[in-house]
């Protein structure tokens, strides 16, 4: 299926020859792929393996694109516009101008002096300087600033209409930290006999079951029903639990709201009901929130676990919840920062303070992140010198970005053999592409995986870059893409156009 | 002996009562504690626990006295001098002007139109800038930016006389991060009979026992030989490696050099002899160079594992070996920035392909830490506009430290009862503190361990705030604390007076 199984084996030979060193994590993955296998025809690790593997391969297809066109190599086309990854400024969004001269003068507060720079923002910068003591070069406490984890749960506060506690907030590198952390946390030891299972929705960003397997875990995958727009449905919940539990100890759900690769958004009725599902199973809550500012879609709204937990009242209330946010998605995208935060609820004091062995080995999180979080939870208020301009780079950014969901999600559907549910949030489309018969065999004969296949024909025919579905999990029989909606508005139009033209050259190939 | 199996208790008795979600995690710690205990009578969950524990109760103890002095509480001293932790800026360490202009001029790049930078740090931001693509604000490789990881390939080339493949390299949060990636890759699976066998120094850096621990992993602690300055002994490594076979499968061997908490440089010969050692039982080489530039006993120089092993000629030079660096440490100190970097070498193909996938996980480290970084092997050269600046701010720090090791060292031993070492490298004195039988009795009725007695005592005492040795392990019966060499010249002094007199009441006391 992928080129895994031979390096697993190549690594497991040289295991057997008695080899020392890097080889242990070889056996180590071999290992998780067999005992992976028993919950799902594609064992968590090769899942993980996959998902990066294939990212690797298209990028590598990308760079070596990249290097032909500067070396003068003839292509079909011109322009290579990359839509694989969530990078808003890869692909030309400008930098929030607080947020980055915050972080320039909290790195250089001699510019403190300049008269360049609007006063809310020096005084930002004097409050998370004051907060680190002696400037960015020291350490934080292993949660990170208290002022900043203040600021967020005042964010949190404001936004649900229910307190957050600063001692429940954990700045983290990225929502990838965030969620590491969590999950370390919530998989048992070697020596138990069964596995901790954690439910994760199929498709998925490929982070959590990569961690999962990493960690020891094991996936209990559930499938979101494309045929109404990635809704959760709770009967497929059941099923798979029930299926999973012969094989681990399920104890924790991931739930992805907004959702990537799908763009769905969650209502509240639908959060309930999960929060219900998780309550009758003990389980804990997972919620990937870092697109809560990305919703597209006209009457969807973000609405966090969290709110709707306490709005349910006991038992619920009393549930143990985990929410994770990033500096890299939303109105920001600064995903080369590495900023993000947790939220944990009713979480005992003695396992806290695991949480805080676990966080002060690492130290802490880079404080220029933590700082740039603060921006984006305690951004300029009306009045502040820089509020004017903030308000309109965000707006900017957010009606674009509305604007480019209609407009792929309206262009995807009109292509032939390609459909895609509304682009209801988050930056992706997650289109099916509806393979022909012919079209899976030519597939076969290329030896890869049938979405793996048309992305890399549409790479190298086009110079557009999009991710196949396989690396997300979908559906045995399905096979789709993802694509971005972040380039600007002529590059993604071109895109789509070299999109169409090439499913049209596609399906009359494989007719 | 600490607060900690109470808290595995707690945690366990909830894991019994069936209680969902993180208690998971209290019960896979206590788990390892028990297996842990194998080797030692100290566990190596329980050392992790312990040290962590140990910072956080002193650190408690820290915070209060900061609030009550505040509030106007009355205390036997006016000034707290903060000797725990090895963050230089924190105790008054400027920033190096040349690393803050390139940082600030990458977050806000309008400031290359300013006046008043100089050329070399705009031409670096925008060699950095380019390198990024569209700026700090993007991903990049997991691995690092190619460029700044090629200049880490020139450094290592130039420092070393061989040569170093960028392809060898990768950027990460810190020298931990480093760490953590290849103790991942090392750490075996758990269907394993035996447990991956780690070599880690007895006095350590507690984030070695911690992470191993937390990876499942087995510690194989060897002595260092405080009579003889801590050098390393071949025997003891062979006792230690002998005791632990039947336990464990050896994999690696981790030398902190030049130490700490210990400030030993080792010798071209004694590296000679490790990688030999490390040869003869086919283990896997880490050496922590975090303080390659912290060098400072006459006749004493830094001479890195890899160097050594080259000039060694085969079959030496086929030996797997992973180095780490930080920008946490040497003349920059940069903590709060979470920069750091591994060279990897003789690692095969397929396992570089799995740390990939390991690396991609965590998509890459902070932009700001890999500029920094950059700037750190790359330097400004003479004739650059801010080279005159930069080798003054940089030979003060070193020159500075200098004479702090050499003050620090001579007055620990001219006080009765506390013998230290020569300060050779890093940026600590592990101090022996020798305690009588009325000083241990007291301890124990204190419920204290008796080195974490002494340096509680001393805190409340005098504001003076060191780390006591069990954090760091040391040989049964002896005693010991960590203080650091970087404070302002007149804090340090200031703070050793301190100690002398309380070291002379509290031998007085207990006499």
């Amino acid at each position: 299926m992928t080129g895994t199984p031979k390096t697993v084996d190549a690594i497991r030979s040289k295991v057997k020859e008695g080899e020392v060193g890097l080889q242990g994590r070889g056996k180590r993955k071999s290992t998780l792929r067999s005992s992976g296998a028993v919950c799902s025809p594609v064992s968590t690790s090769s899942i993980a393996a996959n998902s990066i593997r294939a990212r690797k391969s298209s990028l590598g297809h990308f760079k070596n694109l990249v290097d032909e066109i500067e070396s003068g190599v003839e292509k079909p086309f011109t322009k290579i516009i990359d839509l694989s990854v969530g990078d808003a400024h890869k692909v030309g969004l400008k930098p929030i101008t607080f947020l980055r001269q915050v972080l320039a003068l909290c790195a250089y507060p001699e510019l403190l002096k300049s008269g360049d720079f609007p006063e809310d923002v020096k005084a930002r910068v004097q409050k998370i300087l004051k907060a680190c003591g002696k400037g960015i070069g020291s350490y934080t406490d292993p949660w990170g600033l208290k002022e900043v984890r203040e600021d967020v749960a005042r964010y949190i506060a404001e936004r649900d209409g229910y307190p957050s506690d600063y001692r429940d907030i954990g700045l983290t590198s990225g929502a990838a930290g965030a969620a590491r952390e969590v999950m370390a946390l919530l998989m048992t030891g070697k020596d138990t006999v069964k596995r901790t299972g954690l439910m994760i929705p199929v498709p998925q960003f490929p982070m959590y079951s990569a961690t999962t397997s990493e960690f020891g875990g094991y996936t209990i995958p559930y499938y979101l029903e494309e045929g109404t727009n990635w809704s959760l449905d709770i009967m497929e919940l059941e099923r798979a639990i029930a299926e999973a539990k012969p094989h681990c100890i399920p104890r924790a759900i991931v739930v992805i709201n907004p959702g990537n690769p799908t763009s769905s958004v969650l209502t509240k009725d639908e959060i309930k009901e999960i929060i219900k599902f998780a309550h009758r199973h003990r389980l804990f809550l997972m919620a990937d929130e870092v697109y809560q500012h990305n919703v597209w879609a006209d009457g969807a709204e973000f609405v966090s676990f969290k709110k709707t937990l306490m709005e349910m009242g006991p038992p619920y209330t009393q549930m143990q919840l985990a929410s994770f946010m990033s500096a890299s998605k939303g109105f920001m995208g600064e995903c080369g920062l590495r900023a993000g935060y947790f939220e944990i609820i009713n979480i005992p004091p003695d396992v806290k303070a695991e949480i805080t062995k676990s966080l002060f080995v690492k130290q802490c999180a880079p404080i220029t992140g933590q700082a740039v979080m603060d921006c984006i939870v305690n951004p300029p208020k009306p009045g502040d010198a820089s509020y004017d301009q903030f308000i309109q780079e965000k707006a900017f950014v957010i009606s674009d970005l509305k604007k480019k969901s209609k407009v792929v999600s309206d262009f995807l559907n009109s292509v032939e053999g390609i459909t895609c549910p509304e682009i209801s949030g988050s930056m992706y489309a997650f289109a099916r592409i509806h393979l022909s018969e012919k079209a899976l065999q030519a597939a076969e004969e290329a030896g890869l995986i049938p979405d793996d296949f048309y992305c890399i024909s549409l790479l190298e025919q086009t110079g557009i870059f999009t991710v196949p579905g396989y690396c997300f999990r979908q559906k045995p029989g399905t096979f789709h893409f993802r694509m971005t909606i972040l380039p600007q508005m002529e590059d993604l139009v071109y895109a789509l156009e070299k999109l169409k033209e090439f499913q049209t050259k596609f399906m009359a190939k494989y007719k």
